[in-house]
């Protein structure tokens, strides 16, 4: 199934499950697929930055893809492509579209700059992959210091007819989804999905100004996808009720480099992964950020009973 | 009245209120004052980087911070003082003090990289103010890409005497916090007072990592001063209740860029300031965005009375 | 005397010279003048990033300007203003203009990525500093790390009358002057002077691909007014011979840091100024420098008999 | 041959060299060992950051390497196997040690700011890696946007008896070969090899302030083993006269991006490569660009027969 233009929903950023001798825990990778598709997702992405993905081997990073391709019960498998060389992103996008992958995500190198450069890195990028393989732009100039417009998206968008999808996580960035719906709106661009990263803090006002879902790993995928659809349809005052009583933890999880410590211990803590551990270089949460988010976790039980672990 | 390592509780940054016409707003000046003392202000901290300082003359810096001064009811006055040059930083920190500041505030200039850079531009820093006037250090990486680790706020503390306090901004921080008093503990590092920035992000759990307050501009500083103190009054829930209510507000206040116009937006709302202008460059919220912070301020005023504007 | 587009020949980059103590040497202003106007300069900047300008006092800045502007016997005199705030900005642009400068030069605000932002930027900068002041656009990433590709400069210039030179300084950079004065060609850009910067490392062919002259500081003023002429005057082997012999000199100053250091100290050394004293924070070359330095001159002196000292 | 610190000399950086569509040139692989030996290497560096090393497979990656291994008769060779995951470096490092490689050469990852970030870096990688693999430290600011001091070096060189290079890239990098040639004379750092890069440009005093010779890729070894043999021997100004000669093309050579297309341009002229094709992305020297370099070896074949093309 490949992706179009029509995604949305929840796809949630799968984190991979590693053993705690650094081995990939294949058990919990068939656990987070149930937990996924319980939790109402769409689709999932998968070997995107806070996948781990460059601690992969090759072998593995296809068997990873090859295994939620499996279990994702034909819902659209989204893999991470973004590699310093081209050879490398073409290698591993021809063989996961091979295996069923529904389409591959681009994010740009750190080194660009300018409007041009950016536009340029994209053209050498699907020359390298091939127009035939669906791709999302991932635009997150927090982590990867590179500041698209929405002009420098548009221009993608019309340069590659294979270019479904933004993943948007700028920050700020409520005003371009704004902007480039109005592109649409104005006929200067073709519609393309809109699914929203940031770990979700944003995710409330982003359904608002005109998103169709989340593509992001918090630790309650329930509560994007339950935030989404109440959005959707048109229940605002839910969706904010339900989004505020997570924010307190979600704010947590979204901390530059402490974030996927976190995420993972409460996957953990909930049964979507046996052990919170991550392959080297990685970090794990000390006692005193453990005790603060099972505070956290207890206080955010009280509204929401799926937090109870 | 000069800052010393006692000094906690709220300080808040306080933005330059500016007319339409981009002159300064003077009566408003004495309404923030006004605010901030009924709100339980301990103190006040002047021409920081949200306060659009390098966008003032030099005469008008010098008259803000007499404002202050005298409005202050004698609690301690901080003025920022960073500038590219120590010439201009003398000269402000020299006439700040003569007018009766309690102290200055030093950012590191963004060019900085290693440890050694950083504590030897402090040295030269305080080596051209002189060694008589307490400062605080700002230690703001997102802002200012300086990463200070918490061996290197040691060097600094010991190095002079003069450093009367650390203004906490780095985001992940709550582990620099507890590295930091772990130091006091251990005997390496003299006691300082920490006061914490980003807005406010953490301050639910930076009070319990050991800080003594806050410095920050959030619009709502009555919640501020509450929530550090019923931490320190031991009443952790009621912290927590209280600050969970106003994250997302908060949160939306806490964008780069975006986040001024915001504050001084609710700040107009509030009656705090006159005019949200800001001078040029500046910003300004959109009509999406006001009505968001709008729906948030709604959404607060049920649980906290003051947010009814 | 205004500046315009018709500028050419060799604008020196001054240094501000100080004394030991940190006053401003306003005898060595003088000399520099005179050995400037010796060497055959049509020009010169002064309050350039090299010129140690965020180190000085505002009046200062304003006296400096004025001695260069009344000795330079109405060669006109750019004068750099750039700051962190539009008021600065316009203060000082004023003031100059009023004492007589032919014209200001500002760089970009290191912040600036996409090209939206730099072109917004020279927008808000001009309607600060009035469209009626001639100016100079600063293009130097490798300090400033704001990258302008040709097209921002093209929308720069157009958007704006009074841009009438691009002080050019990208590296490598070649290949912008040829697109540059392929626009002029093409009709798509109104002509412009351009004089190169970078200290001179590649006058020898930036003459040849449709550069003006220089606007560097490189402590032999002579060498880099004869290079000009010489290619203006079609003498190509000859601009190489003088070129190459100063090269090993001139990429020794031509150091991130040090090379301030090193220009200082030759034109010390050639009695341009009475010390190489930098104002705090400073550099100066150590003994191993000193006598590379020194060595590097000797050797120069076997071609160049300027070089003896 | 395992790499030791007694190593001097000249180790080229090898170019990879490829054919028009892409695929590996390899006899042309052999051609360059045939040049590198006849002009007195004493050892090469392959799979660089200028050996288009992130284009390659991983295949292609181990076969370079055993290629280089096998055919520089027995001279040590060393290998570039920085990767963002550790995973990945150990997997190279392994199998072209298990080939026969002298060493492997890790440079930091462009993240890391803080002198612990950087020092604790190494001690993953080389846990990683193994500490019986001889490795090289590489340090190249300007490119990788890690600062390392001398300090951080000599702890990383004390922390680990598997070091025996550094790989000195630094610019300005004059003081820092002199201050860790000072912590040797202190007793502060065990004795290792320093071989410098940059493309040379400060060759002729880094063989004065203690490097033990070069490792950079420039298109003349023989003038790089030639320059550090003359200052070995003490025939200081014959080094400087063969050094400045060169100087013209060597500057135009290292230039950043360009500075590839121009190296493989004149190893094609020079018959070291049968072509001057880069794997996508790359790039290749316009029309202006070639004629510029030939007109630059035109000029150096008159003090440098070598030049002839």
């Amino acid at each position: 199934m490949a992706l179009d233009i029509t995604a949305s929903g929840l796809f949630p950023i799968a984190p991979t499950p590693f053993l705690a001798d650094g081995r990939i825990d294949t058990a919990s990778v068939g656990t987070l697929i149930d937990r996924y598709l319980a939790a109402g997702a769409t689709g999932v992405t998968v070997l995107g930055i806070m996948g781990e993905a460059p601690k992969l081997e090759p072998e593995e990073s296809l068997d990873i893809a090859a295994r939620f391709i499996a279990g994702m019960a034909g819902l659209p498998v989204i893999v991470g492509v973004s590699a310093p060389g081209f050879a490398a992103m073409r290698a591993l996008a021809r063989a996961v579209m091979d295996k069923g992958a529904a389409g591959v995500m681009i994010a740009p190198v750190p080194s660009l700059r300018t409007d041009d450069q950016i536009v340029g890195y994209y053209r050498q990028a699907i020359e390298a992959i091939g127009g035939d393989i669906p791709f999302v732009i991932q635009d997150y100039p927090l982590t990867l210091s590179v500041q698209m417009t929405p002009k420098v998206i548009r221009q993608i968008v019309q340069d590659h007819a294979s270019c479904m999808m933004l993943k948007h996580e700028d920050w700020p960035g409520l005003d371009k989804i704004t902007a480039l719906r109005g592109f649409q709106a104005d006929g200067s661009m073709r519609p393309i999905s809109i699914l929203t990263g940031n770990g979700g803090l944003f995710l409330d006002f982003e359904m608002e100004r005109g998103a169709d879902g989340a593509m992001t790993g918090y630790a309650f995928p329930e509560m994007l996808a339950d935030v989404v659809r109440l959005q959707k349809a048109g229940d605002r005052d839910a969706a904010h009720d339900l989004f505020d009583a997570h924010l307190p933890l979600l704010r947590y999880e979204q901390q530059q480099g402490v974030g996927l410590s976190t995420r993972k211990y409460v996957l953990m803590r909930r049964g979507f992964i046996a052990s919170d551990a991550q392959r080297k270089p990685g970090g794990a949460l000390n006692a005193p950020a453990r005790a603060e988010v099972d505070y956290l976790l207890a206080r955010l039980a009280k509204h929401d009973p799926r937090a109870r672990v």
